[in-house]
């Protein structure tokens, strides 16, 4: 009974799918799940035994804060589709303040590129940097060295290329000053963005950059997909394994990787993607320009790599957040088509 | 040709689910996706303007402290089954230091009850509790009150009743004073449990049923099915809202609801489940006391209700954590027998 069920959904999706409304269609999995890697342990000696009341009309317990504590493990999440097409898997790693989640639906509701490369037959592992989301976070300044950064509601619309620049913020958003023709979905996303924003620490690279690697030699070979300030962790992960990641996809990456050692990357295909404003921007020419240039090194030493910067090709309106923007199904594409001339979909 | 790829893996799909191996078999989504919900804004005054590097090689930008914060949102993950059985969504709600990944993989890889429930036709709302995961936090004390609580790895040992209570942890785990018979993963899978640990304050319980609350009047009716910390926050929120919480399933609830309103719960039909070691146990005689205390209360005033002590049915060895026990299986199949009772499977 249950088969024929089965069999009656799968039915519905294939007819779905015929008639090409792949946005709506089921799509079947061969599984998903969860894991935590890396981190390590540490001792914390001489504090007070205290006496904790977890939830308002339980029992009081005590909780000793001397002892092991498991810091700067990692959060992955997987999905592994039915129907593999993808030659290998494509880690996702996200930006500053933020975690896997913006990979996931877009705020405005609209599906993310987790759901629109894992559709097409990718396998993808959807990661929270360590201190981020479902990562955790340890005491600071104890362990987590110095203190977290906060960010206002009004910071990433000026300064991740939605509005125009500083001050053109404005809590009634029919106000505020967009950038004209941003893809970024402002009047219906932009509130639940901030949402997705979590604290961040600017002091946790190393940890950070040592879970990935443990990811990577776990469940690699794999395209490393990178944004913002994970483009510096790709370009450090892939140097450190370039065995196992097989193409670098850098979505305005924020920073670059070793300059000693870009030889590492010559066999690490590398597709940089910019979206617009560049120009105008008090600080993106500074981080385009360093991204080029140390692209520009890696291909001195035999690397393969390609520069586009959206308006050039004729998509206008990106934000920082590409994966978010309204146009992002047609910059997922745009990946796709290069990871197909790589060799990298079957 | 996508599609012919699709229809075999389908097909292959459903010989293997007549083959009886659920576990492995594809299953298929309708859609995915997530959220954030609820929350409230802040604005912090007078700080002093700081210059950021958010990434090493990148630009310093400035951060502005001063300004409105997004504070006390919710994250949810939902997965909709292609072939719905669950007549309506399970909203599952972990307990106090963890976040969703409670009911994904378990910490030893075997599936969670988010794939087993999945499986079966159930539409699930996995979400992460107010200032936990991927919800993010706030800045403290300014916005939420008091400290965080951090665990060591040996106080969930000591306190799920994984291990014989105080002092029976050992880094060594094999030299560990496991309770006997205990069906939690130890070996494989203890230390992967204490990554999943996040970070908790015990002052938050009104945003986090805000929260709550609001996350069942969009996505509701439904199932709570609620472990621990959460066990009075879905006590709360079905008599907030009993038009739209048709079921509410207690997994090891800490604690009760508003002992004043148990009226409220008089049409919502109640499962509470409690694992093994309890009367050993130097808290939870008390805790599940005064849980069934308030049940047997609700059912004067017209609530259904059933108590199953997992080892007087001959489920053993059952910790706190039991979706991640051994025979996490068959605390799900108890559950989900339940469900079909009350008439929520078709």
């Amino acid at each position: 009974m249950a088969i024929n069920r089965a069999w009656l959904a799968v039915v519905l999706a294939a007819g779905a799918l015929a008639a090409g409304c792949a946005q709506q269609a089921p799509f079947a999995l061969q599984d998903m799940g969860s894991f935590h890697i890396g981190g390590r342990e540490v001792e914390i000696k001489g504090r007070p035994v205290k006496e904790v009341l977890f939830t308002a009309g339980g029992v009081p317990a005590k909780v000793d804060p001397n002892g092991i504590y498991q810091v700067e493990q990692m959060y992955v999440q997987y999905f592994i589709p039915a129907n593999r097409r993808g030659a290998l898997p494509i880690l996702m790693w996200h930006g500053g303040g933020l975690t896997g989640v913006t990979y996931e639906t877009t705020p405005d509701g609209r599906e993310g590129w987790l759901n629109w490369f894992l559709r097409r037959g990718w396998s993808v592992y959807n990661s929270d940097a360590v201190e981020r989301g479902r990562s955790g976070w340890a005491m600071f300044p104890d362990i987590l060295p110095g203190d977290p950064v906060f960010l206002t509601i009004e910071n990433p619309f000026e300064r991740f290329r939605i509005g125009a620049g500083e001050k053109s913020f404005n809590r009634d958003l029919s106000r505020a000053k967009v950038l004209p023709g941003n893809q970024f979905p402002v009047q219906d996303g932009y509130m639940n963005f901030t949402r997705q924003n979590v604290p961040r620490w600017t002091t946790t690279d190393v940890p950070t950059i040592a879970a990935y690697t443990q990811l990577v030699e776990k469940v690699c070979p794999c395209v490393l997909l990178v944004h913002s300030q994970s483009g510096p962790f790709g370009f450090r992960v892939a140097q450190a394994r370039p065995d196992l990641v097989r193409a670098l996809v850098l979505v305005e990456p924020a920073g670059i990787g070793d300059i000693k050692a870009v030889d590492r990357l010559k066999d690490v295909p590398m597709l940089a993607i910019y979206g617009d404003y560049i120009e105008q921007d008090a600080r993106w020419p500074t981080i385009r320009g360093n991204g080029v240039k140390f692209l520009e090194a890696a291909a001195k030493a035999g690397a393969r790599y390609e520069v586009v910067d959206l308006p050039k090709v004729g998509i206008r309106g990106n934000s920082h957040m590409l994966m978010m923007d309204r146009n992002n199904g047609e910059v997922a594409q745009l990946i796709q088509n290069w990871l197909e001339k790589q060799g990298l979909y079957r």
